[in-house]
């Protein structure tokens, strides 16, 4: 089943069905008027939901429309959580070099984890503002999951059971301002400004093979200014979700709708498959002795999709302009 | 004004009207059915809500019943931002020093502040409940505000028009699991368990003189199993909430029901007036070669209350069992 949610003037937006190829649309307005609604009753809903979702995809759903990618909100345009994870150790590594920072990842310890502003996340399509180019600004492609309630102390097996829904997603980050702020030891605050996120979200068998071992095996293909950028793989990650969500749930519950993401999707072998934020493209480019790839710029065009089983995106595109 | 949440079944509760001296409600249902509806749509029914105020504290509110403080929830149940900053430098140089960390606090840098989860609140007399005696249970006993939409840049001057309500609260810590977090730069997670909150929140004219160059000059009472802890004064803020604000929407705009705590209040004279935090006491241990405080047990006690001009607990109590 995909979901989205569309404009129509409240802070929550619209809650449709899309059908699988994204063209068609339905309102879900009966059973739930938001994405939270639907999370919040999911166990209610779910069915009916699914019902709808499949006759949308046999052009029986009455009242059924085309349906507009571009013009879609975050499917939560604000959530109660959003938590953020660094679980592609690839990644750490590059960017505690390019940090000059002591390297020492370790799979077996406890993955990285920090809390995000999850108030005001940006539609797919929507301008992407930032009060200065001297900040350093970068993307960050990842995917994630939205989550059911969970309970304090859920085991990393159990965990799993409480995905209701996939994402794709932009974590924006200022890296100008991020040292200062990991070295005060209370983590990111402005450095890590509003997420942007794919415009559909996606039930995990939407993913058909790609929904392997508590991951979702797909590269995310990243273009800038209309350059390929990189292709990683999620299915790379060094955790699985449920070890990310026991991480969470250790000392407190998670309710419905918490975000979880996966931190920048990243591959060992990034000089061949390229990388999902340019941070991570400068460490190479230290590594390799290259002058380091800049930050972005005012009126830079960044572009996130991922192609499911049959070629096509399948959470939509973001395709964002940087603006002040 | 006086605000509070009651439990109906539903998440986010049922917003009421609570008069002055705290006896009595009135259901705010027709104007908003929660407090984040509230909050969405201020401007539109603030009026009409301080005039059921108004008629409640002249008894004239119709349907209105007794208020029971203790079956109330969170005012916000679950938002969608909790901002808490460390705004009382006396508190962090003395946490400094326990940690073992270099002291450096200076009012004139940025002030430390730190993304919280917001999805699960706890109400004023709910249990406490944590996954172990050994994490270092501790309290933070603090002041804070709930903000309107906010513009990205808003000014330090500018940014207490944003104030809507304030509050009383306690981020509950586990001290065991900081350091190691606040090492790995990513910031607190699993050391910040569900934040309690007193039952009533309050429009800033409430406070009367006790609100003053943007901060609560009220001293936070707090009680460990019955004995006196520390009577902290919230005036000594060593930043205004305006400065606060800034800092929090520096890079992002910040959106209606923002929560933004103070920190654990704290006066240079800790070793007179007492701490808000087992940490600070600990720490004031260390520094008079005394036996540290231990951090709580399961079955503790812990009660909060600021006294108002009337000498009433202003925003009713937080009064806690910490439980497994």
């Amino acid at each position: 089943m995909k979901l989205a949610t569309l404009p129509d003037g409240s802070r929550d937006g619209w809650l449709v069905v899309v059908s699988r190829d994204l063209k068609g649309a339905a309102s879900a307005g009966k059973l739930a008027q938001s994405m939270q609604e639907a999370l919040d009753g999911w166990d209610e809903i779910h069915a009916d939901l699914q019902a709808l979702y499949e006759d949308l995809n046999l052009g029986k759903a009455a009242g059924s429309f085309r349906f507009d990618p571009k013009v879609a909100l975050a499917p939560l345009p604000r959530a109660y959580q959003w938590l953020d994870a660094s679980a592609f150790l690839s990644h750490g590594v590059l960017m505690q070099r390019a940090l000059g920072l002591e390297v020492s990842p370790q799979v077996d310890a406890k993955p990285l984890m920090y809390q995000g502003g999850s108030d005001d996340f940006l539609g797919p399509c929507a301008p992407a503002c930032f009060p200065s180019e001297a900040h350093g600004i970068d993307f960050e492609g990842e995917f994630g999951v939205i989550l059911a309630d969970t309970p304090m102390g859920v085991s990393a097996e159990a965990a799993e059971a409480s995905i209701r829904l996939v994402v794709q997603l932009n974590d924006w980050s200022l890296r100008g301002l991020a040292k200062r702020e990991m070295a005060s030891g209370f983590g990111f605050l402005q450095a890590k400004p509003s997420t942007a996120f794919a415009p559909v979200a996606v039930t995990p068998d939407e993913l058909g093979p790609a929904w392997v071992d508590g991951r979702i095996k797909l590269p995310l293909n990243v273009t800038w200014n209309g350059e390929t950028f990189g292709n990683p793989d999620g299915g790379k990650m060094d955790y699985r979700f449920g070890q990310l969500i026991a991480h969470a749930a250790a000392t407190r519950r998670l309710r419905a709708g918490t975000i979880l993401g996966t931190g920048t999707v990243s591959n060992a072998d990034a000089e061949a498959v390229g990388s999902a934020c340019v941070s991570e493209r400068r460490a190479l480019d230290a590594i390799a002795g290259r002058e380091p790839t800049a930050f972005l710029r005012y009126g830079d065009r960044v572009r996130m999709e991922a192609l499911g089983p049959d070629g096509q995106a399948l959470f939509g595109a973001i395709d964002q302009v940087v603006s002040a």
